[in-house]
């Protein structure tokens, strides 16, 4: 599921209260391609069924997932751990941003190393006796006016970045809907057939203008990014403009 | 609430169904320091009691969003739009990852420009009339197998993006709990103290191999980020350990 062979993060949720938080952070791990969640000390018990409902289509990660009583135990076989927490002042430790963070667990996993991301209880977060097994903090960087998100959407969010940092998304791309872009000729034509009907039309007045007049709309039609259903559809209109104005036939 | 004078994207609710939803979004946005919402034909009315109770501290989000009855209207006085959608192979358009559409918008920004994200209904999504308005198209690259994410979710993802993309947030801080780390000659002090304490234990044995047992730690020491705080800790646990074997008072 993830794109390349690399092991992926443990997401490894510490003593988590709300059944409906596992499973939507289950959720959100699944949006990205995250699978292995890891469990310490569920409050309402494991497995829980609230967890279940709300995970939904993700309830394969529930049933997968490790379960453990201790944070040192759930970390056991872990090289590098990464624990989510917005205070960090109290220990001396490495404060990544979730970008920079996933980059680096992206080059650990790369050399087979284990990486876990801990991330804490709802209302309190991540206690310093848990931190103290990390070997770097990851804060979002939020609004300190406005900090708090709730669990499933800081492991959303770290999710995402795992998933970004592999790459192999093109930043952007044209969707093209059964069509290619004009060639140069194409939309040559369609100048020339548009300065034909309005030379017919009398639109190029005074007469001294007219050559301003016409490179001004040759320019329009290079610079906009006219595809040949575009090019085609208007030659459409102005030919049954014509034929309107000549009282032609439909 | 910006880091720059720029001006913040309008965040565009498209015919919500849920107030609860409505306010999530409120909170997402918030949460990343955008503040400007609109809502086009809400479902249930507006102003919304559910999506005030949900939104919680983030209210006066709602408070001051724009009720307007159509997409036009909404996007009136926009430079230019993003659509967020999964689909997006029926229209000719750029498709965008949030990273690279958040990185245009904040050139437009600081351009002056006025941006406008807009976000269609819970179930169906944005609808290829609404989408005809538009710029350019985001699509967040879910994981395929999995891509349903909710309306506060993609909400927060292209906030979060915002954010991002104004930098700023160090990428890697070291947190120092009212420390330093040490400096070479504090270290050094130290790996002569282990020395001189582990030659009275007789740990350097046999004596041929004393010089690289002593690289060895010495090339430990070096290696370790060890704090100011971190020498003063092991140099007293030493010294208290060579007072318990000399049977000293503590």
């Amino acid at each position: 599921m993830t794109e390349t062979s690399a092991p992926e993060p443990f997401v490894i949720l510490v003593r988590p209260q709300m059944g409906e938080n596992i499973g939507a952070a289950a959720r959100a791990m699944l949006n990205f391609g995250l699978t292995r969640m890891r469990v310490v000390a569920p409050r309402d018990g494991w497995p829980n069924p609230k967890a279940v409902a709300m995970a939904s289509g993700a309830s394969r990660i529930l049933e997968h997932a490790g379960r453990f009583d201790t944070v040192p135990e759930a970390l056991a076989e872990c090289h590098y751990v990464f624990a989510t927490t917005a205070r960090s002042r109290e220990l001396t430790k490495p404060v990544m941003t979730p970008e920079r963070a996933m980059e680096h667990a992206r080059a650990l996993a790369a050399e087979g190393k284990r990486v876990g991301l801990l991330f804490g209880p709802e209302r309190t977060g991540l206690e310093n006796d848990d931190i103290t097994r990390a070997d770097a903090i990851v804060t979002v960087p939020v609004n300190p006016e406005f900090p708090s998100i709730n669990l499933a959407q800081c492991v959303l969010l770290l999710a995402y970045e795992w998933r970004r940092q592999a790459g192999g998304v093109p930043p952007e791309v044209m969707a093209m809907a059964g069509t290619d872009f004009a060639t140069n000729i194409e939309v040559e034509k369609f100048g020339d057939h548009v300065e034909e009907v309005l030379e017919r039309a009398g639109f190029f007045f005074p007469e001294k203008k007219a050559p301003s007049m016409k490179v001004t709309l040759r320019n329009m039609w290079g610079r906009l990014p006219l595809t040949r259903a575009d090019v085609q559809t208007l030659h459409g209109m102005l030919r049954q403009i014509v034929r309107w104005r000549d009282g032609g036939a439909a």
